[in-house]
């Protein structure tokens, strides 16, 4: 991927505001949530941190919203960090071909989730999360922490009340906790593995947070700024094909066709991307296209590589 | 992805052969075609051709082996080359979850086929490409000329033992075949398409004619040598998005893991792939894993990707 | 089952006529094959055969129309009465749960379909009944020679413009025996297959036709008229078993529970039933409900059992 | 179904005793639950009721046992004579096709259960069982109290070990129970359900016990010796239909082909059957076949209906 030496990121980014402001508020606002329903459609932010550790922003690119499924590639990494290979015993790295919360899959594959990315997958990590931390007493904050120290910023928490709303509302989570659970893919008790994978995804972050956040991936698996090793860079490049190949739901397969960058999606209308050895990036606007990515999100990143020229293909 | 200042291509390939070897012959050769099983297991060969022309390569390079469904990718670019996006009114682009001759998945998504990579998808470009040539006077072998003219060798050609041997068992194929067309989205006479697909699986060339033939998709769609533009670069970086979310079957996300490069793979044992901006490259094996890519050539290829530091990732 | 003294058959046939006509018409006939399109929906007739043979009629009872899948019944009568339990070595006795045509199945069960009422089935039996006949020098007409000797009527024939107009929408068709054949479960050539399943398809005969050549199996196998034994009485209870559990699609249970007797259904609009030691029966009405059968038919259907209180229940 | 006058029912029954003898044992004791799995595989009993209230037994038809899903059938017929045709609003009748505890199916029909015979049925119907006695100042044991009515036995009851056992392993039906309470099938919290169906499961009756219980549904629905109407005929008979084309797990078909009368099994290894007009059936042996049905048991039914020629059809 040659740099395109004749735009800057900070132009590249207006550029592509101004483009897709007529398609922002097009799609729908995630309704199964309650308080993720009570978003405005209109809001449209991004945000690019390069491997110096600067910023580049346009629209509402320091409001905080909830990170939804972003989250799982935050769980995927730590548990990636603490267990090695080991995460893959069980849970597979195969696209889902279905969509994300479905069951049948499940059934077929005795209660192995295709990848992390997934909701059945994203559980079996929480899981493995809570038996890490639990064993090394206590832990509740751990993801928490761990977001601090990749985005650099101290204050990241999450809503309580998109968490209690989230748990609420989280049976067809439950259904697929307690069927891993009947084929002794679930360690901890399922009231537990969905209260904490409900507040991971109750997390709020801006854009800026989040594409700061996601820059190690970019870097061979290093905070730039602090030189912390997350990952090794093979490991580092892993999680981007993994992102590529299952990170946006059942339209993975378009949105690398269309984008051509390693992604991750959440219902609530964020989407993080890295170019590998360039940047982090995070785009945010909450209404969704049919799959649940962020319809003005991905066409700003659709827009983004076709304008720059950059991809990693 | 940086150049890796440390290792020539040559140098690459001569120790990646060196360390494949305990694993030659391990898998299975496929056994469905007659014709097919009667290769021996033991061979070996990998190829790089860079985007000056120069030509790397180690073990039986130069041996003709059936491309099959690497025969795909030819047809999908020919068709993208001569019918731009309306391909994708009747083929997806999403990766199937599900082995790759299945008719579960058709039957759900009412005969249009996840991608151009699974046998039903090749079938229907096989029949765009039929319904192309017919409306300009006969063009039996335009497939032939087209790869002859990617990979600049003019005798290339297919093997009619194959040919007939694969037509002979392809019921499955001519049961997908009927059921599309039983959604309306097969033009031509079923036995018309099957006998044309059959004949492109049956293409015989060598490690080192198929990367030449793959190169220019790692220069933005222009064949080097010649400078003749096959795909504008935005489809070409496209078709690399392809490959890598649907080129290998359904293994294709631990492809994308393990290797991290657009592929394309066939049951005859060979697997071309890209390295964007700098070269194309194929492997061949005979024996297969579970899901139909070569086991020693995926093996190869991730050795390659971990001995050089490069991938897209 | 106690025989009602109030109601003679005559009677019960008239108030049933009476009660049903408001609903003759409703549904849709039968459109996949274009003959089928042209029969007008505002027949009805109805017949019953005792077991004395005396025959009562109300309505379009003696008008042919196409039996359809009422000839999976005779096909399997023919290849149980041939081959005894050696069938269900290559087709299950489970309904199918999905609809009559479906794919999905075939692929979970490896080429075995659920029960010889669905199409797969069918097609399974008829490849039986050639190779059968084959063996024994000819014999196009095994099947209409059946048939004949079923309904003591010498001029059974089937229709050649449907049979035509059926094998040339019959790619779904072609798709399962292709399918199967590529398992290992269909021996003669698909071709060959395909066209004697469309000419049985096509069989035309009326109400009272169908009402006699079912009445053996009320019978305990024998053919009351002639005492010819078509199966022992043991097969015959299981063939009205397989008829209650898988006969009428996959509204089959929703039909034993509203209905609760024996019966074949075809996309004809006719359906047989079987009242064991009592009589035989057909209704006929061409429009049909969502699953494929008759709709006045079944509403007919249900009246008569509730009217008279009869069922086999 | 003519009465055989040569074998009065208690010959049948110790003819079918002898019969069975070497078969007793063959198969699988269930195991999921650690309490069914004490139970030795050796016991054999069976017995019938007639209309009169004679019983006729052999074996251990009096040792009491877990009837497990037989339960479903006297919640059925408990919702029916409660609510009547409204149940067929959230449950629906046709066989499943797949494992009586499959999701797959439950998420195609957006969490309406295929029919009452399946766990996610009876899940269904306990949760309307629940609203309902809710409704009405407690009701604990409505069910136990059902039962006692029909069976005329005072002292029916659970057995609390196996409910609390059955409890601690119901992960996959808690799974269906939060799957279809996403889809808003289920009014009560999904524990309670849980807890209900566990101890209706937990229910233990001896043979002679269930024939009484399930002999109003031989009698149109009305208790023989108190006369009371449970249901009125129309109702029974269906119920009827219902165990004939649901009652068996996924062997419903073979089950009716080969034994021919209506009948739920539990995986106690209990199975009661209905002779309409006649009496009721209860068969018990512990040791199952693959689908889940008492091996011994579902012989000893074959020979029965085989030795005197009765079955419904």
């Amino acid at each position: 991927m040659a740099a395109n030496p004749v735009m800057d990121y900070q132009t590249l980014l207006d550029r592509v505001h101004a483009a897709v402001k007529p398609l922002i508020g097009a799609g729908k606002v995630a309704s199964y949530i309650p308080e993720l329903a009570k978003v405005s459609p209109d809001h449209f932010g991004i945000a690019i941190v390069d491997l110096q550790g600067n910023v580049y922003q346009a629209g509402d690119a320091e409001i905080p919203f909830s990170i939804q499924s972003i989250s799982k590639l935050f769980g995927l990494t730590l548990a990636f960090h603490l267990e090695g290979d080991s995460v893959w015993s069980r849970v597979g790295r195969e696209p889902s071909g279905t969509p994300f919360n479905s069951l049948v899959q499940l059934e077929q594959e005795r209660g192995k989730p295709r990848n992390p990315f997934i909701n059945a997958g994203a559980l079996v990590i929480t899981d493995m999360l809570l038996t890490h931390h639990a064993a090394r007493g206590g832990a509740e904050n751990a993801m928490i922490r761990f977001i601090r120290t990749l985005s650099d910023k101290a204050d990241v928490g999450y809503d309580r009340a998109v968490a209690e709303s989230e748990r609420l509302t989280s049976h067809r989570n439950a259904a697929m906790a307690n069927f891993m659970k009947s084929f002794g893919n679930l360690n901890n008790d399922v009231n537990d593995v969905i209260e904490a994978y409900c507040r991971n995804c109750a997390i709020a972050m801006s854009c800026v947070d989040l594409a700061r956040a996601v820059t190690f991936l970019a870097n061979q698996g290093a905070v730039p700024w602090s030189n912390e090793k997350i990952l090794d860079a093979n490991a580092a490049k892993r999680i981007n094909a993994l992102m590529l190949t299952c990170g946006t739901y059942d339209a993975a397969g378009d949105f690398a066709f269309r984008v051509g960058l390693p992604a991750k999606s959440g219902v609530g209308g964020g989407i993080v991307a890295v170019m590998p050895g360039e940047c982090g990036i995070c785009v945010w606007s909450p209404a969704l296209e049919a799959s649940g990515n962020s319809y003005a999100g991905s066409v700003a990143l659709e827009m983004l590589t076709s304008m720059s020229g950059r991809s990693i293909f």
